[in-house]
Order: C-alpha cells, then structure tokens, then sequence
C-alpha cells in the first residue's frame, strides 16, 4: 500500500492548522460517515473498502519531502509541520464488517478521536469506502440480473485509472462476480483470474481455423473460443465446431465459445441451435459487449442462450450512476468533559445530519430477515424481552411494533486508541459474507427498478435531540 | 510510479505464452490506438496520460514474485516464464503530442513492435490514456462553461479511487482548471493547489461568527469564508460581513465567500448585493454543489453572480459519460519482411478497423484554424505546393479542396528500439499547449450540446487499401 497522507483536500490542512493555531487541536469529536443515498439507484449499498481504509489509517505519516512541499505552500506554521512530523492516529474506529449491507444516514464509520485525527482521514476515508462500495453493490446487482450464471469482471481497460480497475475487481468479487481478468488484482487479493484470447490472436494468423487451431493446441483442457471477429455465424461458429471436433478426438471435452458483438440473443441462439445438433450441449456461451445488469435482465427475459457473463466497462464504472456520495460529518464534541452534539442544517430536510454519538441496530424477524434498522445514542440499550416501537422520522405517526425479533448491532470497533483490532477476512470470505447478507433482505429491496425503501428510523431520544437541536437553531 | 506489469487482462498473457509456443512471438507488428467516439459525447477529445504511459514501458519487469504468481495459475509453461523474466520494450511507439485534440477513428498511439511485446501493453495503455483523456476532455467542457471563471478541481472524495483523484486532477489542470485541493496532486505534478474550511470547522466552534473570525485570524490574507453551514442569508452572509470588515479595519482585502447549497443562483445575487452595498464590490462569490458544464451554463445564462466555480464529483468521475472506449487494433503485421495488413471487420460498419501502418495529417487554413483531418499510410507524402482534395470515407462524393493551407504530422516518435525520445513537459506547460490546440478549433466543434462533426477522412491509397480488403474477406 502507497502512503495517501497527503492524499487529501488542501482545507483539511488549513482546518488543521487553525485548529492547532486556536489550540482545539485535541479537543475530541465525533464524526460519522454515511450517506444519503444508495449506490446505483437501488434499494440497498454494499460496504466496501474497510481493509483498505485499515491500511490507510495505520500508514499515515508525513515524510520530510511532504512537510518540504507543505511549507512551499507559506499556509502553515513552523510549529504546526513540525507537529505533524510525529502524527500518528491514536482514536477509536467504529465500523460495520465490511460486506454489510447499509441504507441511507446511517453511520458506516464512526470516528472518535483528536479533532485534528478525525478531520484529516476525512477525504481518504471517504475516497476508499465511495469507491469500493458503489462497485460492490453494481456487482451484487449484475449478479441478481444474471440469475446465478457466472458474471466475470473485464473491465480495467475502461477503468478510471489503474486503482478502480485494481480495487474495483476486488469489490465485484465480493459483490459476487465469479473471477476477474485483472491479474494483478487475482495475485494481490489471491481471487479467481480468468480470460483467452482477444480479436487480435484471431487476427494474427491467415485464417480464423488456424487462430482456433493453434490455442486449442496449447490449451486443449480450457478451450474457450473467440468467434466474432469476421462472423459469428458463417465464419466464427462453424470454425469453432471443427476445431471442437478435433479437440474432442484427442480426447479433450471443450469449454465454450464467446460473442462480443451483435445481437447477443439472435446469436446465442443461433449458436445453442448448430451446437447442440454437433453434439456440444454443454458448451458456455459467454456474452460481453457493454453489458450492464439491465441489458443482462433483457437478454435472460428475451430467452437468450448464454449462460456465462463478461461484464465490463459498465460494472467497473457503474457507468448508470458512478459516485456513491458518502460524507463525513461532526456530530459530537466532547470539551472539558462536557458531551456536545453538534448538528449540519441545510434548507434541503434530508441533508439535516443526525447529531450525537450514535449505534445503529438491524432488527430481525424469526426467521432471520432484516426488518428494519435502528439509530439509538450510544448508552441506549435495548430490551429484546420486550415488545419494541420504532417511528418513522419524518411520518412519526408511522409506527411499527415488533414482538418476536432479535437484533445486532452494526458498528463495531475497528481501532481502539488507534490500535488496530480487526480480524482480516479474506477476500472470499468477505464474498461469502455478503451472499449470506443479501440472503437476510427481501428481494423487494433488490429489484433493480423502484426498489421497496427499507425503513431506518431514530429512537425516541435521538429524534428528541435532534428535533430540539432544529429548534434552537432556527 | 508502481510497477503495473501484472496489471493487464489474463489474455494478454494466454496469447503472450500462446503466440510464444507458436514461435511467432517475435514477428513485428503493427497496433493502433484510437476511439470510436468523443469523450463526453462531445465534439473532440484531449489526448492526456502519455508521460504515465511513458513511466509504464520503461518500467515493465516481471518480478520473480510475479513470475511465482503466474506460475501458479498453471497456464503457462517455465520456459514461457523463463523468458518473460527478461522483458523489456525494445519497439517503436508514435504518439500524439499530450493534449492534442483528437476525434474518432484516428490512430493516437500506434506501436510497432515485436508481437508479444505489443500485446502485452495493451490493457494498460487504454487504461492509462481512456481516463486521463476523458477527464482532460471534461475539464475542458466545463471551463468552456465557465466562460473564463476559474474553475477548481474539488472531486478527490467521489473520485473512483486513488489514482482516479490524481491523475484526474492531473488532466483536470491540463485541460482547463486553475487549480485543485488534491493536495498529492499539487506536490508530485507541481500544479496550484486551493482549499480553505469545511462545514465542520464552522460546527466546531460555538457560534458561526466565532468560527468566521477564528478563520480570519489565522489567514487573514487569504479568507474565503463558507457561509451555507446554518443559513445562507439569515447567518452566513451577515457573519461574513462583519468578519470582513473587522479585516479591513486590520489592512486585510477579504478574498470571498463559498455557498456550497441552496439555490445557487438566488442566493449569489442575494450576496452579490449585499456585499456592494457594503462595500465589497470585489469579492469571489464561489459556488459548489454537484456542478457540471450545463450548470454551470445554465447558471450563468440566468445572470447568478458567480465568478468561480468548484467542481467536483461530477468532473472528476466524468458522471454524465464516465468512459472513453479507446481500443487498441492489430493493423499490420510483418512477416518475412512482408508488410501484411490487418483489419477487424464487424456488423456494424463504424467498428471496422483501418489496416495498415499509418500517419495522421491535420489540415490548418492560413489563420491556423483546424479543417479537417488525414489518415493515410506510413509511405504517402504530401505535396502542400499542390491543391488538396479529401474525401468522405463513407459517403465518397463528399469531397472538399483545400487550396492555401498548411499541414502538421500529428504522430511522433515516442520510443525508438525501445529507448524514449520524448521531451518531457511540465503539467503547466502542457495546460498551455491545450488552450493552444483548444485555440485551433472552431467553437462550433466545442458546443456543449450537438457539436459539428469534424471532418476526418482518409487517403485515396488507404482508402482503396481497405475497400479491397473488406470486399476479399465478403
């Protein structure tokens, strides 16, 4: 991992500055990150991203170059570069597992720490978790369109940059992409790699028989073929059968045939037809060209024969919607031992952020779904022997009572006195981990158009501070 | 600059070990670069990234953890890994100069190279050159939009991951912004930086204009106070007001305020206002707030009192249009000292590729504006003492005939046998070299919505060249 410390908006050092120059520097606060709307328009966003904001945290250090390049810019004080030669993060980090499934203003991170700590990380943190959790929940999208086939990730050519396409692999991975082409990210998060040939091999020889010829020669066990790149149907697929042919002679059962152009239903169709009278029933018919989860939703709908998914530029962008906004905001400040709230108003209801320190809550039903989420103050406790009320924030005469439900609290401690205390998981585990997520949410929440809302709502004394904090403010 | 070496498609490698087996490995190819389609759906396209595309062929090297890695996918033979332990670039690469404009279907980087050695760099040289040059484009757009504001780079929070936050704030500077907060960015490409406070510093103390004033005290040469954090016109402006006027009392001119909510346009003429009527006829009323190129125009075509602009998310993920499609297309191939070309055909007829070894030629009138673009092969000359007539590629009695006119070769030498002959440039200098090109265009290819098409068509050699090869692969 690089070292990102000055990876960061330049006001963050000027805030920091001025907070070191008022000496509040080490007054400590809260901050949460959470944010307003889920990712790709859906009803629910995938969290991702949290190792590598673990890495982030326990590498920040400014080295003598960065304090050189900072004092160039005569913003900052002698006394204030020479203060940041031995920072170091000493708070608490509260975090979900990464591979939780989250909704709008809840806290996903939640930062206790020096006022001077928490606002740094602020641009970094908020840059890791965006990213990787807008790509995971696009993934976990293709693959609820793609209906349990395969969906490989082949997007880094199109990606902003070598780190979206590096981390972006990883975070369809764990939203459920079966293997990626990207192989420094297969080597560096040790996930499934996978990829043939490209129009090019085809091209470089005289005749496409013989492209198809020569890579079933070297690879007679993982014979997967490119078969468009003259025509499908009176050049590519016929190619492609004698070559299976002679394959199959040697004794050799071969894997599939690809289509990156056209119309992938006529086509597959067309293909599935002439494959299965040759006799190669079990043959994949992988699909790619500028597929999203729409276009896949379309083409299974349509009755298309393909039954393996390359997915590209549109998933490793999320072209349709390619920001998730998570902000960072203070909700607290703790000053002489005195617990302050603090609250952001905004002419928009929804931008009011949600003072204090805060838990969150999932309640589930009996048989293990997820029912509703809870935003408490952090010494609130909840009574699962009781009968428990919760209240639309907005709507409040909207209630709910739940009888039977057992409950889990999100946020959990990933630094304490900036120790790191998190249990890595690997990669794959962090996969299976969201598959067992998304198995608790209803699919109304996963539909990809107009998903149901699923209901986030503030206890009693949440909603009471918050509503007598608008009040003195207005 | 990391290694990227394993950073490419699994393919590359499958056909580099393929091509290897075959003992075809070394034949000299030809690939080109181009796109089908502007950046941003617009009317040219930025070419930037090249001096990262530099850093990434001299740096190419398996390491021997790589070469274990690729060991253990068991696809590739030892003798193939054996060879790959001493790549190196020894090819010729021609490129465009960094931010020269471009449109679809001319070669910007054409490499000629041994086989493998040009497979290998396929993935991430688009990689490389798709993002910055998508970004370059879109930062060209907004300034456009801004109508010689400046424009500040906010986005490094929404940005898709590290790299996109730099090296997207490296081609935002090249293509037109003033500066921007990343402050990585400012350090290692040497370009201004900009940044002042946050919402939270203003929650952070206990009154707005305590906040204000603390802010003003620290920088009382640069204060740009955020005034949206409570209120707008009710409490920030007003605080704004005294706190600048406590500055002048001290000699201090104060530089501005941000809105960052709210309507952008009531509420800078609101401020607009009051600040002349206070005697503030000078200051920057900056705007933020999910602004793009039509915003921003809209803004101003409704007269709001704006007269600097941060733009964020919507800038540095290029949301509207958030890839460049560049490909990379096999053009020729020699054999035996055999010119051999290539072409890629497809249903549709715009994704059919141009063969041959080529040179790109830009036509300029004698005011040295832009008029049209010419492919033609790598041994044609043109004669400018001659008249010069093009021809639509397509619709081939479109013809024009350029009479006073001059021509500039826009390919150039950027690796001879492996060694780089390029002339680096600084960011600034490049940001300069784009306003010229920019300067080259008619504003008429500049139109935010339904630009003209500029002309690009190919030679007569070319032209029957590909004709001849499409009609023989019928």
């Amino acid at each position: 991992m690089r070292n990102l410390t000055l990876l960061t908006d330049l006001y963050q050092l000027t805030m920091l500055n001025g907070y070191f120059e008022k000496n509040i520097h080490e007054d400590i606060v809260v901050f949460d990150m959470f944010f307003r709307k889920n990712a790709c328009n859906g009803g629910y966003t995938i969290v991702c991203g949290i190792d590598q904001f673990v890495e982030y945290i326990e590498n920040i250090s400014f080295s003598g170059e960065d304090l050189k390049y900072l004092k160039s810019l005569n913003l900052f004080s002698d006394k204030f570069l020479n203060f940041l030669k031995n920072f170091k993060f000493t708070g608490n980090i509260y975090a979900v597992e990464e591979g939780t499934i989250m909704f709008p203003n809840e806290p996903i991170i939640t930062v206790k720490a020096p006022l001077y700590q928490a606002q740094l990380i602020e641009t970094t943190l908020l840059n890791i978790i965006n990213f990787q959790s807008l790509i995971a929940t696009k993934s976990s999208r293709v693959c609820f369109a793609s209906e349990g086939d395969p969906v490989f990730e082949f997007g880094l050519r199109r990606s902003q940059g070598p780190d979206a396409g590096l981390y972006g692999a990883r975070a369809s991975i764990i939203g459920g992409c079966s293997a990626t082409s990207n192989v420094l990210a297969g080597k560096m998060f040790d996930v499934p790699v996978v990829g043939t040939q490209a129009h090019s091999w085809v091209q470089k020889f005289d005749a496409e028989l013989e492209a198809f010829e020569s890579y079933s020669d070297i690879y007679p066990d993982k014979c997967m073929l490119l078969i468009d790149t003259y025509n499908v149907l009176n050049s590519g697929l016929p190619n492609a059968i004698k070559t299976f042919k002679k394959l199959r002679e040697k004794g050799y059962e071969p894997l599939g045939v690809r289509i990156d152009s056209g119309d992938l239903k006529y086509l597959s169709n067309e293909c599935k037809k002439e494959l299965d009278k040759e006799g190669f029933k079990n043959i994949k018919i992988t699909a790619s060209n500028d597929l999203d989860e729409y276009t896949i939703s379309s083409l299974k709908s349509q009755g298309a024969s393909i039954n393996a998914w390359g997915v590209g530029t549109k998933l490793i962008t999320s072209a349709e919607s390619p920001s998730l906004g998570g902000v960072y905001k203070l909700s607290a400040s703790f000053k002489d031992n005195k617990f302050e709230p603090k609250i952001k108003l905004s002419e928009n209801p929804e931008k009011i952020s949600n003072p204090g320190f805060k838990k969150v809550f999932r309640i589930y039903d009996k048989n293990n779904k997820a029912q509703a989420d809870l935003i408490t103050l952090h010494d609130e406790v909840i009574d699962t022997t009781k009968p428990l009320e919760i209240f639309h924030p907005v709507y409040t005469w909207k209630t709910k009572t739940f009888n039977e439900y057992s409950i889990k609290e999100l946020l959990k401690p990933l630094f304490i006195n900036g120790k790191c205390v998190h249990t890595k998981k690997t990669v794959m585990e962090i996969k299976k981990y969201v598959q067992d997520e998304l198995n608790t949410l209803w699919d109304e929440y996963k539909r990809l158009l107009n998903p149901q809302i699923y209901k986030v709502d503030l206890s009693k004394k949440l909603w009471d501070l918050k509503t007598d904090m608008i009040d003195s403010k207005k």
